[in-house]
């Protein structure tokens, strides 16, 4: 069997293909030239799936709460499609072995599609090429397309940025939901789960969550994030957690989901400028920031040689 | 009075005068071309300072064992020069107030110079007009130069990225010592100050930390950073705070303290970078992520639009 050529794929992709489908995500997360017109065709054709970014911090049940979501939405009859990263680890043997348990599960079912990534950004968020998978499965007409990811450090923010909607999954165990105060994380959630809700000190959690939001900046265009409590293993509240995040999807509007696809385009070009700048640039000019060390070079100089060699 | 010519400006700040380093730090901090002259002739005169930065939680003590190291360095002739950033905030009100009530103490000592900036960078670090400012206190021959600011969010690895040496303030409360190797932050600290240590828990503190340093990834060529009990308010400890800065500028030696001064240059011409490409090229090209957004260009296209356009 040879590989198609990217006409036929591209149309293949188009017509919801899912093997092309794979084929296309394959060739965007190795950068390779042959993705762009099938990322081009994917944004053409986005904008009809609800794309839910999941995160929480390791341990809270992000990825058995994404596969409660994916049973309750094919019993919806909605098509999912999964894409889990983990912008912290440089390494996929843990990915791949993700993938292979969820997609053993759901293999028969075209209605899912699984894929993990491992590869790190260049300054440590989400990469270009992961937006662009991101973009080929929201092309490709699935009803839904979660984008499911570790939250370390900065990475709850570049999840918001990547996503129409934010799910902040935590737990009633150590004080989970006053640190996320404290980070700033709240900020950025659109609806929190409360999993393990079964644990002691559950509904206390969900108590602070709400009177924590009551404390932040807010007036009558504030959304507060609904907190919902979540047995992820059990599949309990997650037609709450569903709802919950379609009633934020009807607050948004069509103007404020075209203003999140916006920001969305935005973080991605500016992920791959940034991988340009830091990547390539270093290659065309290892010594630029010696010279600017040592006075030799002043830094608008710098960043002016820096731009040209990025372009 | 008129404003003294450019040229009279960099001699008179070559030669030390406190009032010319004061007017070269606001056209620094304004951004404005006349500054450009000034910060080279502050580069080719730095790498003499010791660079210390000083970071930690709101309530740490950052500031009241900033002003007793200080006091600590000029009893040992040192002359020191504070520059304080708030990160987090767009307001300047505070951060003056700061200003005068430091500058009173030290109004009649030629040999401490303070400045307090607010603003913020482009994307939420360092901007470059701070990192700019700190050069110009680098070139002005202070023997120390310390720029304190509050930890949130990523700004201790700004911080880190912008300093020769990270100081991390820490408190024996609420856990902060694990907090901090939860969040990664223990992992950019030189010397970390567990301050407070006249409240119960702060010789477990420093147990907690010593240990944490020892389950991260070591080999031989590891610095485990010193832990020492402060008491700021009293002065306590800040002898021994100081000569841990100073061995770790002995074990960095001349080589090692290069490899800083090229990182600190990257640092300030990528802030530099982004700032050019985040700000002008939205005022030139305000349609861009909408039209990737639609499809309608591709996201490396428009990568290399906005690289031009801040060129």
């Amino acid at each position: 069997m040879t590989a198609p050529l990217p006409a036929a794929l591209e149309s293949r992709y188009r017509s919801g293909d899912l093997r092309a489908l794979a084929r296309a995500v394959t060739l965007a997360e190795a950068g390779l030239p042959a993705a762009r017109p099938l990322l081009r065709a994917a944004r053409e054709r986005a904008g009809r799936a609800v794309v839910l970014g999941v995160t929480g911090s390791p341990g809270s049940g992000k990825s058995t709460l994404t596969d409660a979501l994916i049973a309750a939405l094919r019993a919806r009859g909605e098509r999912v499609a999964v894409l889990a990263v983990d912008p912290s680890s440089p390494y996929s043997g843990g990915a791949i072995l993700g993938d292979r348990i969820r997609m053993l599960r759901h293999h028969a079912d075209s209605g899912v599609f699984v894929r993990s990534l491992a590869s790190r950004g260049a300054l440590g968020g989400l990469s270009s090429r992961t937006m662009g998978v991101l973009a080929l499965l929201e092309g490709a007409g699935f009803d839904w397309v979660i984008l499911e990811t570790v939250g370390v450090g900065q990475s709850e923010v570049d999840v918001a940025a990547a996503c129409d909607h934010t799910l902040l999954v935590v737990t009633p165990a150590g004080g989970d939901g006053v640190q996320a105060f404290k980070a700033g994380i709240m900020e950025i959630a659109d609806v929190i789960a409360v999993n393990k809700a079964d644990l002691p000190g559950a509904d206390r959690t969900v108590r602070e969550l709400l009177a924590a939001q009551g404390l932040g900046h807010h007036d009558e265009h504030t959304w507060f994030a609904p907190v919902r409590k979540t047995v992820a293993s059990q599949g309990e509240g997650v037609e709450a957690m569903i709802e919950a995040v379609l009633g934020h999807r009807a607050w948004l509007g069509e103007e404020g989901l075209l203003r999140r696809r916006e920001a969305r385009a935005e973080y991605e070009v500016r992920s791959l400028v940034q991988e340009r700048l830091f990547q390539r640039a270093r290659a065309v000019r290892p010594d630029l920031y010696a010279q600017v060390a040592r006075g030799e070079l002043d830094a608008d100089h710098a960043a002016d040689e820096l731009l040209r060699s990025a372009l």
